[in-house]
């Protein structure tokens, strides 16, 4: 690709970024963690959008930065108490993203809340493009890998969610209305620096390589300040 | 006020909701808890936003709706990483704000963290205007007056905030480029609903007042869904 060219993400200005926590049966696992009895969601501000080929920056507040790779759902249409059956009718489609994560800003460093640690400029890469959802045959059924440097780090599928697509927007639906644009991501499987052993986390000069069946890929460069 | 007029609320697109908890000495100690050894971030997302008359829906997912009477400060120029001492020259102006939240939520069925308990629909009343920082001597010793049906709830004053608006800007910009429109609420007193004996909380029909000096008043109804 020429370098001249910069992609943006493929939604600018959604109303809303919806994330789902320990959302993967693999991922509970790694930490040793029950799956949670219900969806637990936080979220992440538009401050963290960058395009398929943007940049991650390694804040100095941190030396914690670890990978996520997820599955985005793309909404289309205005949603508002809707059941599990007519919930996937309101997916536009799904995209490829990079839930990036200061660990110590998102356990310890804010009283147990994951906002600062999840909204730091840059910690949403996502892309490259919005894939219509006539052309997914099933989100629940996706090959998705992760590399750090070349470096296979996590490789799941999406028939590992504990709360399905469906579930996750008519549950959100309940008291939250969900606009065209809303992005909600919706979970990373195992292999996340933080649970390895060693732990590892990202630093400049590192490359994250994410891409997700049918959907396509990111390469994003972890940069300095 | 004629009833065929509706007030929006000042803000209607920020892109950002940034809150801040346990942020009042008598807050703190209404609850017995130690004052936060550093911010607690959380945030709101914009289907929250109601105007200075605007309805707040007693959803049915929750019984527990409670009132939380806020400072909200609006950005007015864009800032990242700014020191204390210039944090308020990016500052454009103040508002009174409720911080609405579902206790239930907020405590424990979203996995300990507060995204659903704020941010469902309409919880976030905020007006009636933006006071320009030039008419308010000093954002920290403002008194404030929450009413509940005509009772008071809430009677605090901003100079009971354990960090201040210049503290909480300075550190927020370092990892989070604020934007022109960007809403800070900064915290609410003593008072609340939740840590009444016996707990009281809203229920449709219920009427807030929400008053801060110099700033104006906001009266919200609780309605069904």
């Amino acid at each position: 690709m020429n370098d001249s060219i910069t992609l943006l993400p493929p939604v600018t200005n959604p109303e809303k970024i919806i994330c789902i926590g320990l959302n993967y049966q693999d991922h509970c696992e790694e930490q040793n963690k029950e799956p949670p009895k219900e969806p637990m969601f936080f979220s992440k501000y538009n401050n963290t959008l960058v395009g398929p080929r943007g940049n991650v920056i390694a804040h100095q507040i941190t030396d914690k930065i670890d990978w996520e790779i997820e599955l985005a759902v793309i909404i289309g249409k205005k949603c508002k108490d809707v059941s599990r059956e007519y919930a996937l009718d309101h997916v536009f489609g799904y995209s490829v993203a990079q839930d990036i994560s200061a660990r110590d800003w998102q356990k310890q460093r804010n009283g147990g809340q994951f906002l600062i640690g999840k909204s730091m400029d840059t910690f949403l890469p996502i892309g490259p493009s919005i894939v219509h959802k006539s052309l997914i045959k099933d989100p629940h059924d996706l090959e998705m890998v992760c590399k750090i440097n070349g470096v296979e780090k996590q490789h799941g599928n999406t028939n590992n969610m504990i709360y399905k697509i469906d579930d996750i927007i008519s549950r959100l639906s309940q008291s939250i209305t969900l606009q065209p644009g809303d992005i909600i991501l919706t979970g990373t499987p195992k292999g996340v620096g933080m649970h390895r052993s060693p732990p590892e986390y990202l630093k400049p000069g590192d490359v994250i390589e994410s891409e997700i069946q049918c959907l396509g890929k990111l390469v994003n460069k972890v940069v300095a300040p």
